[in-house]
């Protein structure tokens, strides 16, 4: 058992988060009491990763569903239709923000016609239901991921796919962790992951307080270990999976795929379910946020670039099904060709 | 004519440099009387880029030169051994210091016999024409070079191969200046370059300086830009270019020749033929330098990093020859297969 404090834990009604803006040179936790406060974490990226985003807005939900406790069901209703609208309105790319919501919503609609307070409770119960489902997925992808990582293997990573992108123990660290914990040995490789650095930031962290052998690069020199022979699987997370496998993810995992692809060396997503979204037939239907450009002048608010410098900041990319090895989910390892897999894989949910 | 003021400028006995690791939020320029604050000003990279390095060296002997203008020949000699000893320790890749050194000894030893005040004084001839003679290379190359970017591309550059990375002009960015004061209208992408974010401080800045249209993105971009179709070329900077056409420059670089050539799009490499290193047959012989890890975890003094990570720090990387397109020379472009037509370019010179 790990004694890692979870990304978010709901407590007497509040939503408790680790500050991940701040990490890892402060280790804070925020109290959201608010759907606002929620909504806000969110777009700020006090939390982010797609798993972590998806049940922290069920907690969003909720908050605003205490909020009109009291209402008349009509009200109720009417009020929730806007809480759901802010909290969708955070971040476009992962689904799993837009399949929390949906289960949330399908909680009142089950309910019509019931109390409100009666909803109100049922909402609590499927949020936390949606955060104890969440680290029980990652420990799934983890056993299910494990044997990808072999004896001596040089592990490469992108973002932070880990225990703060999702409830806790990670998706792609997730894998990591299991292979861990079996006792293969290996080397983990962690990208920065410019501009928010939650790979120096937060995987680092993870993989220190962990004691897994792991080392830091910059993005840029992820070809160059290839090249030299130190990289043997590269395994990242996922915010949105289109229906032929095509994957949204960080911005710079399509480059780590085309490496991968170049060297011939196996190419991993690992996801949970939730991430896929067959409606989607593929990438290109994915949209990309963009940030702000102060994300990439500014590093800690010292500004790294000249004034007056355009930029841009996409923060996700779309690797093509073709790049990809298999897609490690709860229920196994889903191989190409992924139009046919992805679609019994969530049938079979 | 422009503007700029030189990266380096050699003024009543002494030796002007811009701080290249102050900007782009100051400019600074900082001055050396000794050879030991030239050796200083190049391992911190005050001054860096291949060719700069090449020319702040052949200064550095004549500041060391002059402190020994006084001695006896046998003294003097022995003197300029240890000096030429310390210079040539400074950075290990960038082929153009111990060129620029093996230009000045060669001075010394065709003054056998001669005064040593006349010796130092040839010395001072020498380094004035070595970074002369950079900024004539410079501007030959960015008029080779110039075709290669046609109207509306984008054009990708990583790093800093401008003015600052030599005497004035640059090679990349020479390239880019030269198109552009042809009235070709393109755009070109910065890739920041971490972990010393040379393309966003440098390059950023001096294509803000001159007016150029350009955008400043993170190194794990590049593919996503190539994917949306918004690079039609890429040309980069040299540190060193074996006999092969393997060509060592700055860390990312491989990675985006490997990306170029998955998206079918043309890479150059813009050096001067003082970059070639015929002496190495491959790639493989061209000494990588590391750097400290603080370089990569921390940003102006400030950890992004957890303490206890390890961290790899290669410098450079090395692109083999078959991923190049051409190579921008002051000769013109040297095309495959390279073993053959850099050592007839070469024996132009």
């Amino acid at each position: 058992m790990s004694d890692r404090v979870r990304t978010l834990v709901w407590v007497d009604g509040r939503l408790k988060l680790i500050d991940q803006t701040k990490l890892p040179t402060t280790f804070e936790v925020v109290e959201c009491t608010t759907y606002q406060e929620v909504a806000d974490a969110i777009r700020t990226m006090k939390v982010r990763g797609a798993p972590a985003i998806g049940a922290t807005a069920a907690f969003g939900v909720v908050l605003g569903a205490l909020e009109h406790r009291q209402d008349a069901p009509s009200d109720f209703l009417l009020a929730m239709d806007m809480i759901f609208h802010e909290l969708a309105a955070t971040r476009p790319t992962a689904v799993n923000l837009f399949w929390a919501l949906e289960r949330m919503k399908k909680v009142i609609l089950a309910m019509q016609g019931e109390a409100v307070t009666s909803m109100v409770d049922a909402l609590v119960v499927e949020a936390e239901t949606i955060a104890n489902e969440d680290v029980d997925t990652c420990r799934r992808i983890g056993a299910v991921g494990a044997p990808v990582i072999t004896r001596g293997a040089g592990v490469l990573t992108i973002c932070n796919a880990g225990a703060l992108a999702t409830v806790d123990y990670g998706t792609a660290l997730g894998v990591v962790r299991a292979a861990f914990e079996a006792g293969t040995e290996f080397h983990v490789y962690t990208a920065e992951t410019r501009p928010f650095l939650q790979g120096a930031r937060l995987t680092a962290w993870e993989l220190v307080e962990d004691n897994i052998p792991a080392t830091l690069i910059t993005d840029n020199m992820a070809g160059w270990l290839m090249a030299q022979g130190r990289i043997q699987v590269v395994i990242v997370g996922a915010d949105r999976i289109a229906a032929n496998g095509d994957t949204a993810n960080k911005i710079g995992t399509y480059t780590f795929a085309i490496l991968a692809q170049h060297h011939g060396i196996p190419f991993y997503v690992a996801a949970p379910l939730s991430t896929v979204d067959l409606a989607l037939a593929s990438g290109k239907e994915i949209p990309i946020e963009e940030r702000s450009a102060k994300e990439v002048t500014h590093v800690f608010g010292q500004p790294i670039a000249p004034e007056g410098i355009d930029v841009y900041n996409p923060a996700f990319d779309v690797t093509p099904a073709h790049l990809i090895t298999g897609i490690i989910t709860e229920v196994g390892i889903i191989r190409p060709p992924f139009a046919a897999s992805l679609v019994q894989a969530v049938g079979r949910t």
